[in-house]
């Protein structure tokens, strides 16, 4: 079902010979991560680059030990470590040391009571903004893009490289500036200027693919599969399943933001369903360590109508996600066939959640909303959550009265576009008290 | 000397009555506040809405009765405080409570180990950058306003405004937001359209004046005389010694987060000058109250050659300042005339520093050096420490043994333009190996 024959490449390491059965040996030293284990069919291959079953290709994830007994102690070490992902090292596809390593330390982001956007939703209880806009580069990326940093370093790649067409461009030649490793970045070359720029300033190589970016990424896996991207780690394709599990960290920071308390009800934007998958899967660990009461909590998925192949098939009843050609300003979540699109369905269901989506218009309006309100000026995703949130509450899917938590994934700095042309100065007046009168505003 | 007339406004307030005597009531609670003080002449005055000297006409600034004899105890409270400058609330003019009221909680930004940096400067020494893009809205404007917020309401203002050319607008906007206050802010009428927007999405006033910054200030003190302004908080005029020690919370955070010391060397950006007599006078408390060994430090300050003023003056051996008509891509540094820049002089020489300045080109090729080895993306206002520290080091003022701290005090995605004829892709390729090759980056 997936990219057949690039599932068990093997791939030259640093630290372990190359390995011809197309598996990394055990010495590979991830923390807590004991294998990679297909969500399929369930078998398990030693941690690798890889990122579809050998069996049936279905995608891999990570199989964890982690760790047991003791959920006192372990959130004592939770709470004492540094202000960001790393304090939940224990937890991640990491070595233990990874908090000296020189990286970008994202995470451990503001959670927001949002009192005034509470009162004009009319909600009654607790609503929070989990804000990602705080991070290194201004979006929930720099979270995946830093365990991928430790994946590429623990497989001996060199280069560190992905397709983007926006903020993981920015994140990944960040990150690697900052490590130390090569980038080479591949974004369909008709990207804004402004993009451009946030993804070329960090220095690495910068490639402009002249296609669209579904060329780009068929370039990637041609790359993947030759020579010369041998020593190549690609974030989010032979990375990907280390570099998923980043999304866990912001389910960890809200339960511990709310007292060690799992939310009632979560709004998480969909692009390719992976950050919703992996917040859940991050809370259902937390239950089982311990680390939070087993209590119910619904999951909601949030899309932009001109992107919203998941909602669609959500509300029609459907397992299957039929792809459709994006069409919005909420680029960051632009993806037409997204891969994680049945497992969100899954969740949104088990929890008794639901996925909904807004037209651009309602995008601007609750940007506005969250910006006047809270005084947080999110990327159009954070708009997105927002606007979704506002229809499930006035449709009664979401319970005002209970605790809230929606995701603001990026920084209205990068999507200036959207809100231009309703964001201009209240009047243009003359230096003098005269006319600030007659404009009204006095 | 300053405004005559403006200084002793008496102004009405919502928890005290009127005082045509000028000042404001002792009951106004700002914490370890006691008065306001002259810096010229040392006159005293109560705390209240005024920014120059009743005898002297001499800017006023905050005198407090600081903690006293338990440093061990007072940096525990520090240390269990909350992640933002609010773990200072004893040291700062804020009531005790003021963690609990909503606003944008800025501050406890990165302190960032650059030893990639430190490498390509030659520093051997700690070098480390303090980075205030990881604030709400991205500059160090936001630990100023978030004081001046807390004088407004100590004062009844339910108004706040500013006269700005950038990020002191979106700071205002956002912060008043959240305060629930409305805003009303100043702006040259002609401002990129960039920055009209991050200053418009908070849904405040927002208000162009038809003339450069001066008519804009000339219209603010205007505005301040008249009934219309009564309640208005300009955080920037009538709040200016609340606001100023906002910066103070750079200086205790960098001590903090060097394990309670003091750096040998700081470079410091110069714009009014207001935040490197505010760090100075920082540090110099932490020594007062034990908190820090009592040794020495040298403040370099940093401008761009085409607004050099204080550079100038120091070179020159000068104590007075002579006004300049400023050109530089560092517009948020571009003040011809710094209220400050005497007592920068006069900090650069007691402590051992400099005052240096380098030019736009200088200012460029650093923000990018800086972006390429640590992945942070500065404003020019960074490139310009950034290039100053590298100036330094060459000239031999700034010793690369020693542990050296630059502040980057704002975000690259606000000044886009400065990198963007330098900053873009390696290559434009087609989808294929062979394009790839040829463009020599395999
Ligand atoms: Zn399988
Ligand atoms: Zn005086």
């Amino acid at each position: 079902m997936r990219r057949k024959g690039l599932a068990s490449m093997a791939v030259h390491t640093a630290s372990t010979s190359a390995d011809p059965s197309g598996t990394t040996d055990s010495r590979v030293d991830l923390g807590p991560a004991a294998a990679l284990s297909c969500r399929e069919c369930g078998e398990r291959i030693p941690l690798g680059p890889h990122f579809a079953c050998t069996a049936c290709f279905g995608p891999l994830e990570i199989a964890y030990e982690l760790p047991d007994g003791d959920p006192e102690g372990l959130r004592k070490r939770i709470e004492a470590g540094p202000n960001n992902i790393w304090r939940y090292a224990e937890l991640l596809p990491v070595p233990a040391g990874v908090a000296d390593t020189p990286n970008l330390n994202p995470g451990f982001t503001k959670l927001v009571r949002a009192e005034n956007l509470a009162r004009e939703l009319g909600v009654t209880g607790e609503l929070h903004i989990k804000d990602d806009s705080g991070n290194p580069t201004h979006s929930f990326k720099d979270r995946v893009v830093a365990i991928a940093v430790q994946a590429a370093r623990a497989f001996g790649f060199t280069t560190l490289s992905c397709s983007s067409t926006g903020n993981l461009a920015g994140a990944v030649g960040a990150a690697a500036a900052r490590a130390g490793l090569r980038s080479c970045v591949f974004i369909p070359h008709d990207l804004e200027q402004g993009k451009v720029v946030m993804a070329a300033v960090y220095g690495g190589e910068l490639v402009g693919i002249e296609g669209n970016y579904d060329d780009v990424n068929r370039f990637c896996s041609e790359l993947i599969g030759d020579p010369i991207g041998e020593n190549w780690g690609f974030v989010n394709v032979n990375l990907r399943p280390y570099y998923a599990e980043g999304s866990k960290t912001l389910a960890y920071e809200i339960c511990e933001q709310l007292g060690w308390r799992l939310p009632d009800q979560l709004v998480v934007p969909i692009a390719s369903g992976s950050q919703l998958t992996k917040i859940d899967k991050g809370l259902r660990e937390l239950i089982a360590l311990g680390l939070v009461e087993d209590r119910p909590y619904k999951i909601f998925g949030a899309q932009a109508e001109g992107c919203s192949p998941v909602s669609q098939a959500y509300k029609n009843g459907h397992d299957v996600v039929r792809p459709v050609r994006p069409s919005t300003i909420a680029k960051s979540l632009a993806i037409g066939n997204p891969a994680d699109g049945p497992y969100v369905l899954d969740i949104a269901r088990r929890t008794g959640g639901a996925v909904e989506d807004v037209n651009d218009e309602q995008v601007v309006d609750a940007i506005k909303l969250l910006a006047r309100t809270e005084g947080i000026f999110a990327e159009t995703a954070g708009g997105v959550t927002v606007g979704v949130t506002r229809k499930l509450i006035e449709s009664g899917a979401l319970d005002p009265t209970l605790t809230t938590v929606v995701l603001n994934t990026g920084d209205g700095l990068k999507t200036l576009d959207a809100v231009a042309p309703t964001s201009q100065a209240t009047a243009i007046i003359r230096p003098n008290l005269d006319s600030f009168r007659e404009a009204g505003l006095a």
